[in-house]
């Protein structure tokens, strides 16, 4: 199985100057879409309608970006942060943890630190974790940059399959019987990108068990914590207290408050974790960006009503690329999605290939989906989409969808 | 010798969860000195001046501010930019290299990325290039996270010393003979972080034709390219057209703009170097701040008169600060910086310990100098001066100091 959709340049001049393990990896399929898009529309004038990367249409609330204005009046968003963040970004970090996931007396000076995004969290987290050849089990489908994360410092990382039918449901034994003696840690997104599952508290206790048992950390991805449906409740293995000192939750307010691009999220450990994670963070970035960081301190400070309004929006979205999505039931089956706002949805011919499906339907019908198989085996034979662009894009994107299937149909499915 | 000036938390429980490499890396003393003024600072409301961290004094000019209120009416900068950062940003990168450097046919889509400043630059082009125990050359005294991102990635440093009398000079002999088979790399910065040392166009030279006669890859940190003293020129080995397939320029706009917090820098390599690195940056970062890229599009759009007057700021600071040094000869002896802004001075005692005398004089001075052996085994015996600080805060800094050298010569130089 492949795991990218597209060879790099290919450009074979230096090949013999790079490194092994980074000649392993490749760059997100879910980024190489949008690249690949970018391309298309420069040379074509195509309008492409994305259900690729995960980025809410609308803008940053303006009472976060009238803090930004504010910020832009004082001196120190010029400069450096102290390295593991602003303090009173911190504590507001640690207030949240403890209002919203029960974790109990956060530390903010020594149990968090801010980060450029969840990406960068977990990008520490495991060079703190890992060393050559180390193993981090992964549970599959699960968010691509993941499985290049743990390659990137050498590691390997270890697929553990959840079960699609039941909603991608987590099964200790298939855990299990995959640590040796070379396991380090156990990762995962929490409600999960790709497949919208979100962990039931019964998982994250298996889970907790099998850390403990096998001293492992649980490193846990909770950007989209905020957003689950149907009344489920997300829950975080943070608040269990015998597990706490072998957390690293990573958080992000990219998602929450619309604010992808200013690259700005958190970790939360021990501080026995924490430390050594800081070193790496000073060496990869020196520190979050001064403005993201504020922009964060106005978010936490201000209304949340916004947050509320944007759950309402995806509630709709997810109504509304569901029943798009049923109206081909002889091409895509699904399980529903219970947080985030992606549906991974499979793709009902035998032995598809995902990467030249997902590239097909950006050529020939101008809609980004992502492969499946960008987000472990489990993935092959599935396509995600995102639900978090505008409605009117995601009816104009299905109208082409369905009119693209049908060719495929007259064709054969052939590819 | 120790790389740290003080123990992180010592908190044990989860140090056998922790990977060697890590456990082997510091928190950069630069970083760390801040840290532990800040928590003086909070503990004693000590008012410390800091020659530590190279921060400029002012703020970020305010026609590149306006740049980033009119970014905050653009929905976009809500969002992530393309992966290897906006085009437009790239396009400016790619003619200020052909103009500044003279670097011929620079193809911004080939062979510019935009990163998380140049600290991101150099861990990228780092993990593309090292395996686990492979070997870089760092001229030293060098930039001390350049040390902790080598073994970061399982990578092994390898010091070449510079000659001190005569202002920190490259010799060639003292390189080769530290070339291996597990050598991949040469990095520096130039103008050099902490010596203030620029290398001739021959030092260059000689650089380049060790790198094609052992296949090393030369990764060259140029934030302080634009700021040289009575008339030293800067000279770049991406201006030397048989060396461009070979050399990973890695530039900021944190000090020519000041823009420290803002966290955007940029690399340029050949496109096969490049299109391995984007995959480095994909898994750590997944792109540079938007809000950031767009206020450095303003900084290279806009006119630019605030790099000259800062360069005439930094000029009279770096004045002001040998003057300073001057009076105290019978303590420090310094080689003066012909770029960026530090001094490294040489401590007139011998088996002087630079981070105990750092941490004595952050408390008794409330003075923030950097101990010389962060920055390699050359560096022991030196601190390093930042002359980035208002001048008044040069003078009351030095104030203190003259008294605490007094002080510390009545009590015989004992530490």
């Amino acid at each position: 199985m492949s795991r990218s959709a597209i060879e790099i340049s290919g450009k074979k001049f230096r090949t013999a100057n790079i490194s092994k393990r980074v000649r392993k990896i490749v760059i997100s399929p879910i980024k190489e879409m949008s690249i690949l898009a970018d391309l298309r529309e420069e040379k074509s004038d195509a309008d492409v309608i994305s259900f690729g990367q995960g980025i809410p249409w609308w803008d940053t609330p303006e009472y976060i970006k009238n803090g930004i204005r504010e910020a832009l009046k004082e001196v120190d968003t010029a400069k450096y942060t102290l390295e593991p963040g602003i303090t009173e970004l911190r504590v507001l970090v640690a207030k949240q943890l403890e209002k919203s996931k029960r974790v109990k007396k956060v530390e903010p000076k020594k149990e968090v630190m801010i980060t450029v995004g969840c990406q960068e969290a977990i990008d520490c987290a495991l060079a703190t974790l890992i060393d050559h050849s180390d193993e981090v089990l992964l549970l599959e489908p699960g968010f691509a940059s993941h499985i290049e994360q743990i390659i990137q410092f050498g590691g390997k990382p270890i697929f553990v399959p959840l079960q699609e039918r039941g909603g991608w449901r987590f099964d200790i034994k298939e855990c299990e019987k995959r640590i040796t003696k070379k396991t380090r840690a156990i990762l995962f997104s929490n409600p999960s990108n790709p497949t919208g599952m979100v962990l039931t508290k019964k998982e994250v206790e298996d889970i907790g068990r099998l850390a403990i048992k096998h001293n492992l950390i649980v490193i846990t991805d909770e950007t989209y914590d905020f957003l689950t449906y149907d009344n489920v409740k997300h829950f975080s293995p943070a608040s269990l207290p015998r597990l706490r000192e072998r957390v690293i939750l990573c958080g992000s307010f990219s998602k929450k408050y619309a604010m992808t691009g200013y690259r700005v999220g958190f970790a939360y450990a021990d501080e026995g974790i924490i430390d050594h994670m800081l070193k790496v963070h000073d060496a990869l970035a020196i520190c979050a960006p001064a403005i993201s960081q504020k922009a964060a301190i106005a978010a936490l400070k201000g209304p949340q009503n916004s947050v509320k309004e944007s759950i309402k929006k995806f509630t709709e979205q997810r109504k509304l690329m569901c029943r798009e999505l049923d109206s081909l039931p002889h091409i895509l089956q699904y399980e529903k999605p219970m947080g985030a706002y992606y549906i991974l949805a499979k793709v009902k011919r035998p032995n598809i290939d995902s990467f030249k499906l997902a590239i097909k339907i950006l050529y020939e019908a101008n809609v980004i989906i992502i492969p499946g198989a960008a987000f472990g085996p489990s993935g092959e034979g599935h396509i995600r989409f995102s639900f978090a662009g505008e409605p009117k894009n995601i009816k104009v994107g299905f109208e082409r969808l369905r009119k693209w299937f049908e060719k495929w149909e007259s064709r054969g499915y052939n590819l």
